[in-house]
Parts: C-alpha cells; structure tokens; sequence
C-alpha cells in the first residue's frame, strides 16, 4: 500500500489509477482474508483466491480487476463448470482440471526457476499433487513431476533416482499408508514437504494415517502440511526454492 | 481331555497321574484363561502364559507342573528379575531377554520347519520382533531376522531381497510412520503380518500411526495385529506355516 | 516383464504382441499404481482394477485389452449400473452384484484348490464377504461361504464346527460388536483373518468398535484388514493358502 | 430425614441421638457427594464411600459413627493397607481384597434375594466382577459367580448354560475384545449389563474396544456401564433385582 | 423349534403349517439375524425386524406371513413410504411415524404390564423415545410418556416426581449434554436406562457428549445404550419389567 | 511501564528504584510469559506466577521482589512444600492448600466487589473450585462458595436457590457427567462459566465427558473453559465482574 | 407465569388473554424445549426458537401468536426458503440471510446498550459472527462489528485497536487455526467469548483445531461456546452486558 | 562407503583404519538406524544419535570411535546425568541441558551460515526451541534466538520484527493454544517451520491443540513436524538453509 501511495506522490500513479487499485485490493481482503496480501506483493507473486463457493461471476470479476492493475491470479479450488464460465469472460486464463485451479497471468511470464519436484504416490493423489506444481508455477517455479510411484512397487520409484538426486525441493504426496515421503527422504539431501491425501476408507482412510506416517517418519527433514493442502505445499516449496 | 480319559481308560495312563494333569489343566485355565488350550493341546504347540503380574514363584510352578505332564511352557512379557528366579528354580528354561519370554521345553526338540522371516525396522522394534521369532520358535519354526532395515535407508532392505523371496511367511515389526510392512509386501509372493509398535513420540506416536499406515496399506495382501503384539504375530505365523 | 521377453526371444510371442501387451501393462500402472503388478504376474493372479470412479467405457477398454493379452481381469467395487455397461461389451465377464465386482477370465478356469471358508456375522455383512470370497475364486481357491452365524445365537455358528474343522484359512466378517472372529479362533486351528465392517450406529459403529475389538481379540492367531477391506482379506487367504 | 424427625416426635428415638445420626448423615454428604443418600435410605441400602484417596482413619470414623446409628457401609476402591489399618480398629468389617471392598454391616443380614449372577471373562477382569458381585451382595442379594468364561473356548461358558437360564439379572464383565456380554445375552431371556474392563494393550487396549462392543452388540437388551465401573453394574443389578 | 416338533408329534400342528412356520423362521433368519429369534419365542414377545434398507414388499410379505403364523411382528427404522405401502397391504398393521415403527399384531392384545415410564428431555429427541416406547408396549408393557422436561428448566420435571416415583423402569433419552438421566436417578428408587441421542452439533453434539455423560453419571444404577438405540432400551426395558 | 517513566520523569519515582521495578518486570516476563502483564497492571490486578516446576527460591524471589515494588502476587499450581518453604521466607503469604496458590497482598486490601458465586458438584472438584474463587478474590472480589450440590441430589443444590439468583455472576464446577451448570444455568438470569474437571475414570473420564457436556448445554449463556482450568474460570469471572 | 397470574388476579389481563398467552407459552414448551423460557420473560428478552427443521407454517404460526401476546420472538438457523414464506405472512419480521436469523420484534424497540463488539476473523466465519451479533442485538444491545482480520496479517486487526479498547464484551470468532481470540484478549482488558468456527478440511479443520486452541488460549480471561454456536456467545455477550 | 574404499585402494587409507571405520558405522547402524547415515555423510553433517535410553558408557564408546574417525557426533534427548558421565570421558562434548542435547565436534568448526531464526512463545518452550536450534548449529549454522513472544502480548514480538524480516528459515515454537507461527508466518516472506509442544493441559494439551492450530494455518507457506519435535525442525531448517 505504501508503494502505491509513494507512487501516486511521485506521480508515477495516477489518483485514478489508485483508487482502483485500492478498491482491488479492498475486494481481495473481503473474498480471501486468509492470505497475507503484502507478502505476495512484496515477492511478486500472484494473488491467490480460495474458488470454492465464489460464483463464476465473482470470480471472473476480481480476476479481470486484479489482471487490469497487473496483478496475475491464482484461483484455486474452482469447479469445472466455474471454470468453464470464467473461460468465457477472461479467455487467456489457463484452467488446470485435475488440480482445480484457474492462473490469470498479467505480463509476460517470469524466467522459470528450476529446482522444485512434485511426486505422488498413485492417481488419486494426482489432484493434490497438480493443485502444489500449479502453485509453484504460479509463482515462478519450473517444476517436475513424478507419478505413480507408490511404495509397493519400489523399482518405479528407483527409476527416478537421479532426478530426485538434483532436485533442489521436493514436495511428495501421498494418501493411504502416507510411506512415500519418508522414503523419498531417504534418497535425496533436498527439503521434504510431505502432503497427506484423503485417499483411502476404513480406520485412518480419510488422511489421518497417512497424516499421522509423515508426522512420525523415520526420515529427518521432513516436514508436513494438512490434508489435501496442495496449496500449502506448493507454497511453501516456491518460498524455500525462491531463498536459495 | 477325552483322550487323557481314553488312555485312562486303556489303562496307558494311570488315575495319580491323570489326576495330577487334569490339575495342571485345572491351573492352566485359571491363571490365563485368554488361550485356547484345546487347541494348543491338538497342534502339539507349548503352553502360553503371560507373564506380565505373575510372581516368580507362581511361574516356576506352572512350569515345573506342566513340564513334568510332559507340556511345554512358553512364558511371556516376563520381567527380568522374574526370569532370573524362575531359571534359579528351573534350569534348563531359556530366558530371552529381549523377547522378555521363557520358554521351557518338555521332551526333545522337534525337527524344526522353516519358512518365517521376521523383519525389524529399528532397534526399538526388537523386544517386539524377538516376542515374535521366539514364539513361532516354540510353536516348532525355524526363524530368521532382518534387522535395522528401516524404509528410510532402502539399500539395507534390499540387500536381503533374495531372503525376503525365500520367505513362507514374513513378520514385519515397525514403529514410527511404520512404512516397512508395506514396502516388504511389494518384495515378495508371500503373507505378511505386520505389527506396529509403540515406539515414537507426539501425534499418533505410541503405534497408532503404526497402526493405521498398516490397515491403510497400499500393498494387498497384508495384514495386522495389535500394538506391540508381537506374540500374536509369532503365533499367527506358526499357524500359517503349518498349514503348509 | 522378463518372461514376456524371453517369449518374444523363444519367438513364442511376436514382437506386435509383446508390444500391446506392454502397452497393458502400462495402462494397468496409469490406472491404480496400487497394486504390485510385478507379483500378480509371478503368481498367476489376475490383475485387479479398483472400479470405484472409473467410467464403464475406461473398466470395459482395460478389460479388453487385458483379456486379449491372456490376462484375467477382477474388478472391485464397481457400481452395478457400470457393470451393466461393461458386461454388454464384455458379455462373458461375470458380475457379482453382491461383492461389487466384476471378473473377466482369459482362458480356462484353474482347477481351484479347497480350503478357504467365509463366514459372515449377519445379512449386512454380506458385501464385504462376498468381496473377500469372488477375490480368492479369482485368485484360483474354492471358497465355502458360512452366513448368518452373528455371536448372539451360538446355535448357528455351531452347527457347523465342521466345515470349521477342515478349513485351512478363514475369512471372518462381521460388524458391530466384531466379536465374531474371536468366536470362531476359538473352535478351529486355522489363521483366522477378521475383517470389521461398517455396520452399525453411533458411537463406534461405523466400524471401531469391530476393528478394535479384533485387534484385542483374546484368541491367539487372529490377523485383521481394514473395515470393509473384504478384497484384502481375500487376496491374504489366497496367498495363505498358495503357500500350502 | 422425615423419618428420623417422625421418630423423634413420637419418642421413638432421643434428642441426642437425632442429632447424631444427622451429623453422620452431614458426614456421608461432605465425605462423598455422588450418591443419591435418600434413595439408599429409602430403600435399605448400604451407605456406599468411594475409598480411593481417603485415610483409614477418615474411613473407619465414617465406619464407627455409621454402624453406630444402625447404618450399613460399604467402602469401594480401598487399598489394601487402608483396608488393614480400618479392620484393626472396625474388627467385623468383611475386607475383600480382590475386589477393593470393605463391608461394615449394622445388624443382622438380611435374606437374600436370589437372582443375580456375575460372570466374568478371564482372571484380569475379576477385580471389577468381584466389586460388582460384592456391591449386590451388600445390597441384600445372593450372588452365583462364573469364571474365566471367554469367548475364545466356547465350551467353558457352555457348561454353565443352565445356571444363566435360571439368572434373573446377569453381569457379564469383559476386557480385550468383550464380546462375552453379546454371547450371554443370546443365551438367556433375562435383563443383561455389560461391564468393559481396562484389561489389554495397544489400540482400544484400555478399554474402549470392550466398551464399543458392547455399545455396538448383536443382542438385544444389552445395557451398559462405563470402564471398570464394577460398582455400577452391581448396583444396578440390585435394583433390577429388587424391583422383582 | 422343539415345541413345534413337539405340537407335530401330539397332532397339534399339521404337517403343512409346520413346514410352513419353519419356512418364516428361517425368512426371519436370513432377514435379520442379529436378533436372538429363540429368546423372542420362548417369551412371547414379537419378530423384530429392522426395516431400513428393505424394500416394501419384503416387509409386507414378512409382515404376512409371520402374522399368519401366529407371530406378531415390530419392525423398526421404517421410512414413511416404506410403511404407507406395507399398511395398503396389511391394513392392520400400526404405524407410528415418530417412532418410525410398525407393528403387526397376531391374535388378540395381551393384557398390558404397566410400570415402565419413557421421559425425553427435548423434542428433537422424542423419534428415539417413541421407538423406546413403541418396543416396550409390543412386548407386552404399558408405557407412560413424560415429554420435554430438559434440565435447563427444572421446574417441567419436578412436575412429574409422583409419575417417576411410581415407576419400576424408568428409560430417560436426552441429547445434547445429557444430563437427564442423572437428574432422574436421583429422583427415584428403579433402574434407569439412559439413551443419548445424535441431537446437537460441534464437538460431541452427534451423541458422543450425552453417551459420555450418561457413562460418567454420579447416580449410581443407570445403565446406557448406544447413541440413538431406543429399540435397544425399550427391549431392555421390557426384559427388566417380565422379571418383576 | 510508560506510568513509570513518566513517574520517573515526574520525580515520584528515583532511577534507582524504576530500575528495580523494570528488572522486576523484566523477570516476570522471563519466568511466565503466557499473561499479558500489561492488562494486570492497567486493572491494578496481582501479578500471576505459574508455580508449577518453579523452586520455592525462585517463588519467593519473585514475591518478594514484586511486593517490594507495591505489586501484589498470586502464585497458582504450587506444590504444598514449595508453598511451606515460601511462607518460612514471605510470611504474609497466604497459602491456600485446596486451591493450590500462594497470595503475597502489597499494600491494604482493597473493598471487595460482590457478586461471585463458585458451585462445585463435589467434593473432588473443590480444589478447581477454590483455584476459582482466590483467582477471583486477589483481582478484588467477595466469592460465595456453594459445595456439595450434585445433580443428582437436586435438593441440595434447589437449597440455594436464593444466593444462586442474587449472583452477577457464577463459575460452576463440575466433573463426571459435568451437568451441574446446565442446571445451574436454567435457574438464574446471569453469566454462567463452566468448569470441567478430570473427576472420574473410565471413557471420558478425564474431564471430556463434563468438557463436552458443557459444550453441548441446552441452557444458553453457559460459556467453558478447559478441563481443571480453576485459574481462567476465577480470572473471566472477574473481568465480568469488574464491567459491572 | 405467577406475574401473568397475579396480572389476571388484579385485573390487568382477562381471562381469554391470559388463556392464550398460557397457550402460546405451551407451544413455545412444544416446539422448543431447550430454552428456559422463564428466563427470557424475566428479563424481557424475546423468545428464541430454533429455526432447522420447522416447516414454515409453523414457524409463522408461532411468530404470529407470540406477537400478538406481546412477545418478540427471534428464529434462529432458518433456511433462506423458509425465512421468505414466514416474511410474505409476517412482513415486519427482519430476515438476515448471513445469520440465517429472523427476528419480529413485538412493540416498540428498546433503547439498545453499547458495548459488545463481535470480531471475525475471515469471510467464511460471518455467517456464525453475524449469528451473534443479531441475537445479542434482539436482546437489545448496540454492536459493532469488525471483519476480516485474521492473525495472518496483523495490521488489519491493530489498525481497530481503539474500538476493542471501549468494547466492554468482545465475541470473536474463528475458524482454522482459531488464533484470534488469543491475540484479541491480549489487547483489551474485557471478557472475550471465543467462538470456533467449522471453517476448515482435513485434520482438526471441522472446527476441533480452532476450539482447542481457544481451551488451550495463553491469555487469560478467554471462556468458549461450542463449534459454530454463534447464538451461545451472544446470548452469554448480552448476559454479561446486561449485568453492567 | 564407497569413498572409504576408493580411498583404501589409494593408499590415502590404511586397512585397519578402514576396517575400525565400518566398525564405527556398523556401530552407528545398529544403534540408531532411524536416520539415513548416507545423506549426513555426502552433505557433513555430524551423526545423529538419540540418546534416550542409552547407557552413558555406550553414548561415550559410539563419541569416541566416531570422533577418532573424523565424524562428529550430536546426541540428542541426554539426560543431565547421563551428559555428565560422558562428559567425564570427552572433555571437549559441548552439552547443552536445555536443549538436552551433546555435541562432540570433529576437527575445526566450520564457518557457520546465517539465515536461521529460532523463536519460542513461552518459557516452556525452550527446551525444543534449544534443541531446534542446537540440531541447526551442528550441522553448520548461525542461529539467532527470539524468546517469550507469545501472542497475548504482541508487542513483544513485534519488536523483533527487522530481525524477522532478515530471516531466511523460521523454526517458531509454541505450544498451548499455537498460533505463533501462523502470526510469525503473516510478517515474514521466508518459509517458516512450526513446532507444536506438549506445554499445557486438558483437551488438547498434550500438544494437539498446538498441532492441529499449525496445519490449520491461516497463513500460507507454513510447514509442520511432530509435536516436541526439535531436532527435526533444526534439521529441516538446516536442509533449507543449506540450499541457499
């Protein structure tokens, strides 16, 4: 807000200009109010918008708002038909199915910064899994993904030794049994950012289990986030990628 | 009990001593009435007296009495000083302490069959994985431990890959994000009991993480007992290699 | 994998083939890396399809595609509208509306080897029986079905301590109080594999209550599987009774 | 109270004593206000202090000045010095060790009402069958007691199948996996009360699998108490008892 | 079974009615077998059957011919469609919407037992108190109703004192905290069966709270059901009041 | 501290002595971080100390170095020795055993503001009871102490209707099934603050049952803290209390 | 009652008014017992019903009555539905869509009292927020609301720093990690009632990580109402503010 | 390994040092196999060993070996006396008795990197804190220490807030109600560890409450590891500051 105001007294900023971009970030603080609006401004990353429940008309709203003060946008959690519908109002934004999320760029992209690796156990991680490399890219992350490398089978997780040797960050997403993260942790001196999935049934099945492997793992570096919190994750893996 | 009557009957056993068995039997069933003593009768198995909150002298009777019925004890969760004072009594038992068990054969050894492969993840999985290797040992198994194998170092497991092929049945004791039942399970074609152990701290740190990263395993085929319940496996598994 | 290359090197399969039917492995991965192929193939078991979610179009192309290559397919948990769609393009698959599955041989029925016995508590306990039962007959056993035997009427179960007697694995489901396993322990001198399922109300009673009270189980021997796993219980009494 | 004020107008009882027995009924309220006092005067039942945590001197002056005014006490959960050091000074107390009670009659017994049967599963619940059976007892009935009757050797619950059939209320009291109260109640037409024991180890191992048994059984008319709560059950049986 | 072989071989049953009273049993048999059909017998009371998730047809067609067998019939869980067809069918049969129950009657009422009284504290608990009630009068009882007497206002409950110390069973049901049943039994001298109900939200507002309460109640003598299970008390209730 | 300097700055306070005060401050920020001081100093309310693991040198250096400085001191959670050794050093002290805290005054008493009542259920809750009402009574206020009045003898808690009705406002507290503020709540027109106890055994034996039950009150304005938090309840009561 | 009685008595109410107001107060009984209604009629709040699960009809024909009798009545958890069919018959009724509240206030409005600020911490914790605050409002306070400022970003909630200085009762409600109330009693010197919200996913995210947060507050002075209970605190808010 | 050989077969290396080498790794495996020796190898860590439950003796032998190989040794949950002893063999063993750690250096210390911040809410805290903080040290980093900063006096913490904002790694510890890292996360850009500890008591004072407020976060980027945890976030921290 400061930089705003300095630049409407330099004059760099027209009162209009920031009238309208103050209303932006006003809209931003009532839709979303659980994200720090001045560390994502300071680094340059993109707003972030929580889709779920926001009508298509809303979000196409603060999309075109924010894209117009040059601010890009994450929206994550968005339906398909959301998605579809904001589509047709804001067509450069590209919408991402499996990891329910909708990216609005505003500028020309960011050279891309290597070093981030998304590996999920089996499909039914493959949502949360897309929703955290989706994040990291958004916010300027070149990012490798590894799948269906489940730990019953470890020969197709070994497969990717070498990739997993050079990765700088690693977040490793898994739902039943929630083994992988330890294992992956084993094999590399990168960060780990373990992700539990709800995927699963019985006692322990809706992520607990694997919530609680992660949290108990053998490995030591590992470190957790919620349930299904992809975001979570591929954020705090573009915060760690971005310090180096 | 009919049989014992039969030979009373035939005259191959005479009335003092079947009374004097019938008494042991009487003394088996109320210090541990948890055991189906039929059936270890029938399969020709020991005894099994858990050990936990007996006095030495107590234990030292049952042994005494049922050895000299021609039955063999298997003594669990026993505690150190009571083992020493048991064996002060009854020489020739073997006190694992480790495995916290005595068991104190009556007869010779039989031949012994092998099969079962008791896996241990770490150092503090041992008192478990011993209650289990001993317990398959005195139901007539040979056994053979892993140890130290745990999921976030795989090269260990993966040196002993040809014996976990060999394997009839495998037990696979782990604490923590108890990761290893799961990883052994994808190595090879046979059974495998798992058993959490309480070993860890925090959330889910006393085996249930354990526990629920067992029951949540994304490897078919596995199954589990208890907490700690490393008897339980070890019996499991001697049922399942005499069926063999 | 090896065998399939070896084939093609004997010039037993042609090199179009083995490449179809790499293709179907691959697609077997893509869709539920759950599973450890690599052991189905060494064991002659069929492949397994977790159907829940997958379209009729996607079960019945997978199917197909496996069947050509001379693999038998069991699909789990599939809806019976979507078994319907698959049985009209695969007529000879068999779907059982019970169990929730669906299995498509390829080639001549395996001459099925005895010993396997599923008992179930009560009528509600049924689909997770019957998922344990068509799992072992797809994985080559003869499996006799025990029902209605629930603890509150001994009479039942009693009446056949028979079958009981002869059965070299047990598959024991029930619900509720889940007493049922520890019941049976009792009367035979088999593994017993207990499976809890979600019948019941409040507190405990969407399966706790039964999982727990096996995992406490006062009989020696019992292993367990997670609520409602009936495909598990299955898959680990065929391998039980493979070893044989 | 209206009694003992009626007794004073009519001269049956003194001043002096009046104001006695009020100052011991002042002491019963102070020393444990959880039991309903009128409802155990009402009815003829012992006064009942909960023992743990008071000194033998508190319990044997709550004792003395009890029986003193023609009240009978019963004394639950007390250690076995407290209990020693209270029967030096009250000799005719009945202390059962087994049970932690302490009995102080006033007057001659009662006939006791037939009816109440306790059972209990193995060796480790029988502290809280033993209060159970204890606590009727006091209360003015006969008591048949059933031992290690678990449900893993159905045979030894079986041979006592008449005494259950002629039972007018049963207390079935059962730790691990306690399934016994669910087996009883099917064998028997009258009123049953389960009673979970702490009694195990691992997951539900302090008796909670016990309790979502029993919350969860198969039979019907199954009521419950909380863990341990052998007290409880006896008391309810009592009523039950003595509402016949 | 045995009484009707019995009324074969004196000719009071034919042969063809006996044959087809064995064809109900065993439909009772496979319907519902969590019931212990031969204690519902030996005392007179009705089938039960637990309606949810059975089709109306199959309960009519239960309803029939138990009924033309001289077997009354209660089914409980009844959705309200499900009971407006099964009424066309048989039009005898009594519906109770609140109770979700129907009740099929064979022969002639028996004289009604009177002494069990049903008090719920809140309105949104009354369908458990009803399905409480309604059990207890199948089975031969006269039930008193005490509505809406929650602990919050005392006042309503006092009202009632001379009703609840008339009583010789008393059934209480109260959701959110529960505490009704102590209240009550220390208002009176007979046994309390308390039945927490699923009626609240947030922590332990789905029965967990009240079923805790009722488990920790400082008035001795009250027994508990599981959350929600009025049939269960109502039958406990009757079984309780057939002793008197 | 701002009060201070001006102090300073006014000449009512030499340096050597604001020194003094600001290292007394400085050492109440190390040893007790978890209250903000500020807020007790702007109300004039004593400074509070965690006793528990702190060393009666420690305690009474802090006393004495606060009363020094005109602050008074409420040490809670202090063990009966610690308490003895303090008071040999501070003998103005009041020790408190039941409630477990020290109390140092500096200066006059001030006039006590009425209006409090604490209500406990039993005689095991007096010590959060009374933890309650000195919190209450060091921050300035007369505290009406009701005992002994559990819910399931409602005479004696209807006995003190009266006081009940005259209070601005209650703490209640209660363990077991914690019903005693429902109750409470239902017959006054004030704030009520419940306090759950870890009175009991068994399932939600350890103050859950009474913490949920408190959640779930069906009387409204009843507000919670947590289990055995005597302290918090003393502390809000009077922060009400003072709005007055 | 007694005043409606004493009313008619000195003939300020006739017969048939007071006829139906003793009608209107039996509906009231009926429909929502879980309130004390004497409570609300002595201190002139309006009557309370709880809105889920009354059809429209009923909710206006109670609103109706209660009206005419002189009593306002607000609706708590109506659904959008039912609260327009209630305003087409009463249209004076408020309807609040965030609070899914109605309110028809009978007779002219108080003068409301300053002094209860509700604080909520994201958009998604509005809904119980205003919940609160229109039920403390109908009781007849002035509140100030203040939105949107979560722990994450500071500023927001300092820059209302003054409001919470003045405020004299503060409600502040949470969801996810439940931090706000914690960080708001550590800047004001008033009560504050904690109100977690269900806003969240995966483990604790239902509510349970915010309402054990707000158990576990390091300031001091925090009391809790249960998971979304925005009519509780209030009710205690309005409680507190009316004893000022 | 591998290195060890090569430099063996060099020459660089004589066979019985190599040979005492692998002993001290065996040694090293054998005691602690829960941490992946490779990884602390390749990136010179120091060796890990948890020191609970280990003889002084075996801690000093595994120190000494290891030192004389040129590997450095951090000792993690020492007791003080268990320190003393091996501090009476290795004189220059840094032992730290708040973080209950020992650290037994190798050759000269690096030149540590700075980046690591390490900020405890509470005087309880620090144990872990020191121990985060220790783990980050050895392995070769500078770590600045904020301490008491708890959220019920904010002001405290934002005094820190340049050196915050000059962080490149948090570790934020706190346990009670554990909102510090989420308000530490909100006026930061780095990535932030947060460490929940068992300060505190009733529900969800064991740490859950901690735990479940920290993966509930409002404030993205926020990662977890086990409550009381230390060593894990330290080493976490390393990893990430390390990738720098």
């Amino acid at each position: 807000m400061s930089k705003l105001l300095h630049d409407v007294g330099a004059g760099r900023v027209g009162v209009d200009e920031a009238l309208e971009r103050m209303q932006i970030e006003r809209i931003a603080e009532l839709e979303h109010s659980t994200l720090d609006l001045e560390r994502a401004m300071r680094c340059g990353f993109p707003e972030v918008v929580f889709g779920h429940a926001k009508s298509p008309d809303q979000i196409a709203d603060i999309v075109q708002r924010m894209n117009k003060a040059g601010q890009s946008v994450l929206v994550t959690r968005i339906a398909r038909q959301a998605a579809a519908a904001v589509t047709a109002i804001v067509p450069d934004a590209e919408h991402n199915a499996i990891a329910r999320t909708l990216f609005a760029r505003s500028g020309d992209p960011p050279q891309c910064k290597p070093g981030i690796v998304v590996v999920t156990a089996g499909t039914s991680d493959q949502n949360v899994g897309e929703e955290a490399a989706v994040t990291a890219e958004a916010m300027g992350n070149e990012v490798i993904r590894i799948r269906d490398v489940g730990v019953a089978g470890l020969g197709r997780l070994l497969a990717h030794k070498e990739t997993l040797a050079r990765a700088k960050v690693l977040v490793v997403v898994a739902g039943m049994e929630g083994a992988l993260p330890s294992v992956v942790a084993g094999l590399t001196d990168c960060p780990v950012i373990g992700v539990p999935t709800s995927t699963g049934y019985g006692a322990g099945g809706k992520g607990e289990a694997a919530l609680l492997a992660m949290l108990n793992s053998c490995a030591a570096g590992l470190t957790v986030v919620n349930i299904d919190n992809g975001f979570g994750a591929g954020y705090a893996a573009a915060l760690i990628n971005r310090a180096r």
